[in-house]
């Protein structure tokens, strides 16, 4: 066995609380390395030498390492463990002190005792949903009275600039819930609603006040009770690692200086203030005049937006928050966010943007999910370019799942796209098949899939603010095939509980192929997904010993039927398709 | 370069901040490779491949791994960065997405932002600091009108047991400060001091009083005063984890079941509470019917406990405290805890009791130390057993270090035993000379030294109740020569800076000679301090580019003179004998 490549710790994601007398942990080794992995435990009270143990499952390999993965279960809460892997002849023990073939010179690892705020409870839903995120100003226009000056005409041609208003609302929204219902969405994600000067409301003035050209909140009451009636929940976007140039703190610093009672709430260099040439406190990004940075970890600026959270959530009843710039407001404010938006609404979603590794966020005392950038980026690279072939891809995917426990995994807003990106299907160069392969892959793996408002009918669009043109509601501009085949997909993951709630294991990657497939295991059921991206047509053998020899496997997209024989499933599959294997019912 | 040997993520204790506008970055890579590290940075949110960059020092080598460290100074405390490694012929990139020798493939790891509550900020005299921990029944007895009943006689023969009361008592220790001054120590950790019914007093019926047999709270003010005239700081023995069964809440709990109030201070199973035969509520360790868990994550018990903490810090101005059964407490009281303690007191130092690795409670926002039972258990096996050599005691103390960020590192508190183990002469068979080496080891190493009351006099003692017999004061009976070894080293450390300041570097490890050599820098000064842990005469030529050639090198404890010559330097040892060697002021 490679010594150096062994690695646990007794924290998160090594190790987590499933619940409260339940321990996962999880050991990389070597990739490939050939050993049996338990772990060994007992409470840490108990005298004497401990017998109970586990076996562990190797669940996932990335480019480097073999992850095994298992569970401890203790009643006491208070657990010491130590891991025996046995190799081709050779048995070794790994605990806090090292590796050794001596149980006694390893030492153990110690979870000390499992405390509540360390159990990461997402939300049950979440493993149901399918999120489809809107930019309130460029969905749909519903109140044209509401519109701001200068508005733009709504049409597929528009190319918006960072200025231009085009005049959607939250009517807007209300109007076409049965789109949204119809196309299988249970989850809306709005970029702000709050007052604010510009069209994406990222810069707040007014955290308590619908904007007036999206409505107020009578209309942001009823647009969520909609939802709600068509099976659709909404989360809303909190802004609190800034706010806008009008916010009333920022304008009573602005005003008063030094007097102001508010100036801690920001981190002003010297008075007066100024916003040009250079704003002299500190903003989001370098230098952005109009969103001065919130103090979050001064008291009284937390009770406020913490207040905020809540007020929304009792208001008008949404389901939860995405958290702008999450990574950099600070980890005690998101902790008492987590009590405050859980308290009013034990049910709530919490999702970070966050678009780098998101571990620290995801250990129970923070967030429930984030905006799943890493999945994009991988997605991009095996679909749209060819980056990284399937043996790579998967890789990836796997090293991103071992960054968290897994309750977050199952929450993920697995993105192809959002606001802040280029369109996927720009970036196939508008080659349909690979956005449909992209989300097929989308829809059948583990998390929530986001679908950007207008995706699913094949709009187009560069970087921001290309990629936040109105939406086209002009149904002969629409791809409707698309838009089919993304209606049957979510259909697919609503009837196939292994697509929603099945853990996740690679079963085949062939790059020279370019062929990609794997299994959702759930309640003794298995579905198989088998991806062709090669523009090629294929044929692949595979291992069938997830199902019963003899078994016929359906395909779910198409109704095609493939039987299990000799403990294997030929497929035959043309370039850039795949198929949903499930069992019959 | 072996790649399964390659770690790093972007949090403790691979990366932390040393103050808001610098981070520290740990990485470690197989041991023995033979590369040049460097890290390339920038801010998050600069366009643009980052150009500045810093070369990383090795640090330290454990059993497997090389480890190498340096700092990213940021002004916007936003940082992105990657290593390079350099290695014998071939360069390559690590970052968030992997290890390849394209920099682009290798992504970037990101540490958002730098906030407070992420700086871990021990207070600077901590570095100074040598620590005596007194068990207060077994210290001194000032005043015999506060005797318990049954009180037995104080005697250099008495052999406790768990049940038994000697008399020890506030006064006493008043009246030992001199002694204490003298003996060169400046920090005192007592066991707790609160009204309880056993003689250890980790059973507290009253927070807020003095144990009667100790004194009242006048005595107790007196006695912090005393010590800090005498230059010596206090700390009290939080146990915030249970209570005693007197505490007035679990008494209320007993007599009105589920009437009371307080029924949500513990976890109790079913009422009416009973003690006997089996408790039918939670307790510290297993069925401890005398100390109920205290449910610490309910804000009124937190409430409660945080008052303790903050009212003795006012009323009779000890200097921290030091927290029993600390990783069984819910992280969120212990954040809690720090925020009042440093409030009410910036210059508290915060000591946790944990046996086991602390690094997740050693980042900024819980602890500043921890009682560091995993160094007492390589000095045993190095000095007092010989089952370490002095590459695997070296590989041991490493591991330690790297797996907390550096500031924690010199706040330790480095023990050769407590009140909970065997004593460590003791455990050396009475032999002096393996105590000898283990002190002077102890007292040159970096963090605090701690003492357990009676060890530099040669007491001996096995487990509890053993262990905390009286100390003996009849000077006949006391090992003088120890008491005045401690002395003379206590003193050094306090007049060599590095010794107290300085980094810590492996200087030579010589497994089969028995020759451990370190070397402590500190301001441009290089102290080396060499043992000789075999029972024969050694002679050891040691590089000596840490000095100027034609240094005089003087070792501190006996005046000899050692030259640097052609490079090196030259030692002759005798069996279980060690040097300071400093350089002439």
């Amino acid at each position: 066995m490679l010594l150096e490549a062994i690695d646990h710790r007794p924290e998160p994601p090594f190790a987590w609380p499933v619940e409260l007398e339940e321990l996962r942990v999880r050991i990389r080794v070597k990739k490939g390395e050939r050993i049996q992995c338990r772990v060994v435990y007992g409470d840490r009270y108990d005298p004497g030498e401990d017998r109970a143990e586990r076996s562990l499952e190797r669940v996932a390999a990335d480019e480097r390492f073999d992850w095994y993965e298992g569970s401890i279960p203790l009643p006491t809460r208070r657990v010491r463990y130590v891991f025996r892997l046995e190799g081709e002849g050779s048995t070794l023990w790994y605990g806090e002190k090292g590796i050794s073939p001596e149980r006694r010179q390893a030492g153990v690892f110690q979870f000390p005792y499992i405390h509540e705020e360390e159990v990461l409870r997402v939300p049950d839903w979440a493993r149901d949903a399918v999120v489809y995120q809107i930019f309130p100003e460029r969905f749909a226009k519903g109140d044209p009275d509401r519109d701001p000056e200068g508005v733009l005409p709504w049409s597929a041609d528009a190319r918006p600039q960072p200025d231009s208003f085009y005049g959607g609302d939250l009517r807007g929204i209300i109007d076409r819930m049965p789109y949204l219902a119809e196309l299988g969405v249970n989850l809306l994600y709005l970029t702000p609603v709050f007052t604010s000067p510009s069209n994406h409301k990222y810069d707040i003035d007014d955290y308590y006040r619908i904007d007036p050209h999206f409505g107020d909140v009578e209309i942001c009451r009823e647009m969520v009770e909609t939802a709600h009636r068509h099976g659709i929940r909404v989360l809303f976007d909190a802004v609190f690692n800034h706010c806008g140039a009008g916010f009333f703190a920022f304008r009573d610093v602005r005003e008063k200086g030094e007097a102001s009672p508010y100036q801690d709430w920001f981190r002003i260099k010297d008075f007066p203030v100024v916003m040009e040439p250079e704003p002299n406190y500190e903003t989001f990004a370098n230098h952005i005049p109009r969103m001065p940075k919130l103090m979050t970890h001064r008291a009284e600026v937390r009770d406020y937006f913490l207040e905020v959270a809540q007020y929304w959530i009792r208001e008008v009843g949404i389901d939860g928050w995405r958290l702008d710039v999450a990574n950099e407001v600070d980890p005690e404010f998101w902790r008492a966010f987590r009590r405050r938006v859980k308290s009013a609404c034990p049910e709530a979603l919490i999702v970070g943007e966050i678009w780098h590794d998101a571990g620290p966020w995801l250990r129970g005392d923070r967030f429930d999910s984030v905006m799943n950038y890493p999945f994009r980026e991988a997605v991009l690279s095996f679909f749209a370019t060819g980056e990284l072939d399937a043996e790579g891809f998967d890789a990836r995917l796997s090293a991103a799942r071992m960054a968290v426990p897994e309750p977050a995994t199952f929450a993920m807003f697995n993105l192809l796209g959002s606001h802040d990106t280029e369109r996927f299907l720009t970036l196939c160069q508008g080659d349909r098949r690979r956005l449909r392969l992209a989300l097929l892959f989308q829809m059948t793996y583990l998390g929530i899939p986001m679908l950007y408002y207008g995706d699913e009918i094949g709009m187009e669009g560069g970087a921001d603010p290309d990629c936040r043109r109105p939406m086209i509601w002009e149904e002969e501009k629409q791809d409707r095939e698309l838009l089919a085949f993304v209606q049957r997909l979510t259909a697919i993951r609503r009837e196939v509980a292994p697509l929603r709630r099945g853990d996740y294991r690679t079963w085949s990657a062939d790059g020279e192929k370019g062929l990609y497939a794997y299994l959702r295991r759930h309640g003794g059921e298995s579905v198989g997904v088998v991806l062709n991206n090669s523009h090629g047509w294929q044929e692949w053998v595979l291992d069938a010993s997830a199902w019963e020899e003899g078994s016929i496997l359906i395909d779910a997209l198409t109704g095609n039927r493939f039987p299990v024989h000799k403990g294997v499933v030929t497929l035959s599959l043309e370039g850039m398709e795949g198929v949903i294997l499930v069992e019959p019912s």
